[in-house]
């Protein structure tokens, strides 16, 4: 909707695998979200633009070459992949899955371009926790290495935290693979933790809203510690929660797929953008978030469910899209107020049960792989 | 055979993926292959030992977690992968059936430990073409970086050449993250290109006779360079031939996996390998088999199939293995006799119009992903 309201001409593809999750976990999120159709609908009203649907699974390669084929875009933003950690760690069929799905997609991506015409150029959803946590500036995507008196310029050594975070790291190396041999022009957007809830579009019409997740396995830090402090439960972080973290605003990385659309790579550029604009603990988020509120508010450790350094030396480097006109919007007590709201508004779809994590990285099971279904009602 | 002749209790698996991309590309082993059936039965009567089968396809989760847990080895040596990188290269469905099948199987193992006994030692066979060509040395897995005044050790940054190669990439992370996670102990063998056709035990009876690949999608170098010779053909390297690649003999690689398996990994050491004993370029080995044929042979340049550097700096470190106690066996020219003895007598065989590379690397094919039969009957 921010690239149709600024008069690009917009597609969108959805094979409602998302929506899909959401039913596997017994799980909704806390904004009610109008069907693709609706939205669209909406959008024709409210924007006065039309965005064209292509209902379907990047998986299916001939799906994928057909609507580029169709469509002709000269830029593909390609977020069409499984985004959760936790769910990629519930077992072995969750791991599989995850990976499959997003490599397989990212790759008909690919092949579909270097087909059809490879001026397209190729915006791609990372994450900044691809890098991990090392022990020395974390830099975009590249790093200049001198060894043994010798110097070439490598792909940044990842350490990613999970079956889902490691999928990226594959694509990356895809990726930069298809810029080497067809010249693909493409930009890795390695993007932090996003926060807040709407954009200028998304207010525009309650059928516009976009998701708002909570749960143990799809919400993130920012809003499930909005719910603990308007529910009155203490707000829990994993471990120490001195684990950091690089975060943007929602209204900023719509902007930075712009930024990146409009200034595409070079044909052959493998391009990487650190997608945040500023770092904190988990911890500083809820004491931000504890400071704020009116009311009561706690914070409470929990066992960590992840493996992941509880100290550790942080410094993302994320000038690129700065360099290429972003205006950072920081984390603000204005925003924090906002979310407030909306859970105030929302609060009797609050689900309690479904906000502490249940998916823990050291376990497995001895059983075979458990189906989501079974993995739910065990919970 | 190795293995088991030195008293050590195998298994094995098989889906028979291999005779099938055989049976796909209308091509052959120059070495006629007996059946799994009849090598176990022919093993059993002259080394006197049982090597127990298991039939089935690793990407079957439920397969792989029934074998381990009824077999309970001690080590998994997990070859089990597609290991061509002209296959990969084919189109779409041979870059998707490649990563998908590498990945998910390899995955299915590690969860198979993970589940049932994380003291089983995962000997992985990646390749060392993972790194491609750096312009410093190439360490066995891990790099010491320096940045900016800090310090970190890191998996070694990689840049491999096919979707074949970045397979092995995607498995190496998912290793790593398993020995992170779950204290897997991993061993990944970085080999290089295998020459030379038998080793002690292949020799001891014609029915355990190995491969003899000499295509241009699965066969070698030296392999298709000894037909070549033999045939009155000449030579072809691609390009200019100065690609330089690590190189091992059969019988040491046979020797690799019993030394990293008898020395296992600690629990949570992801090791690594480079599973080399000598380095050259592919003009240097034709120049070398040219000089050892006892009649008319001559080298010629051929455009070159694949995306690579041709001129580069090379140095490709490898002493782990050394140290564990690998005495290399170096090429010579009484290997090379015995290649040409080994192709004069199976000659016949010999099918030329297979020779030839038929899969560019730059090339990607407008109409939808095409199947293998199309592709070999459009040879």
């Amino acid at each position: 909707m921010h690239l149709s309201a600024l008069g690009h001409e917009v597609g969108v593809s959805d094979n409602f695998a998302r929506r899909g999750y959401d039913v596997e976990m017994g799980v909704e999120s806390l904004i009610p979200i109008a069907s693709l159709e609706d939205r669209v609908a909406a959008w024709a009203e409210v924007g006065g633009r039309e965005i064209r649907c292509f209902v379907g699974d990047l998986c299916d390669a001939g799906f994928v070459h057909q609507m580029v084929g169709d469509f002709r875009p000269e830029t593909i933003v390609h977020f069409g992949e499984q985004r959760a950690a936790p769910y990629s760690m519930i077992d072995q069929a969750h791991a599989v899955y995850t990976q499959t799905n997003n490599v397989v997609g990212n790759l008909n991506v690919m092949y579909a371009i270097a087909d059809l015409d490879r001026d397209i150029h190729l915006v791609k959803l990372g994450t900044l926790g691809e890098y991990g946590t090392p022990n020395i500036d974390i830099e975009e995507g590249w790093l200049e290495v001198e060894h043994n008196g010798r110097r070439d310029r490598m792909l940044y050594p990842k350490k990613p935290g999970s079956f889902y975070h490691l999928s990226k790291v594959h694509d990356s190396h895809n990726i930069e693979f298809g810029c080497r041999i067809w010249g693909l022009r493409a930009t890795d957007l390695n993007q932090g933790v996003v926060y807040g809830v709407d954009t200028e579009q998304t207010r525009s019409d309650p059928r516009l809203a976009t998701r708002f997740d909570y749960d143990g396995v799809f919400g993130t830090v920012l809003n499930r510690m909005t719910i603990q402090a308007v529910l009155g439960h203490p707000l829990t972080v994993y471990g120490k929660g001195t684990q950091t973290r690089g975060m943007i605003n929602l209204v900023d990385t719509v902007e930075c797929i712009r930024l990146a659309s409009e200034f595409p790579a070079e044909r052959g550029e493998f391009r990487v953008f650190n997608q945040i604009t500023e770092s904190m603990s988990v911890r500083q988020i809820a004491e931000t978030v504890a400071a704020e509120f009116p009311g009561e508010c706690v914070i409470e450790e929990v066992e960590n469910p992840r493996v992941e350094q509880e100290n550790h030396y942080y410094n993302a480097k994320h000038t690129a899209l700065v360099d290429l006109g972003l205006k950072p919007t920081l984390l603000s007590t204005a925003l924090i107020d906002h979310l407030f709201e909306v859970v105030e508004r929302h609060k009797d779809r609050v689900d309690l049960a479904a906000i502490m994590p249940t998916v823990k990285w050291r376990e497995t099971h001895s059983e075979l792989p458990r189906t989501g279904a079974e993995l739910a009602s065990a919970k």
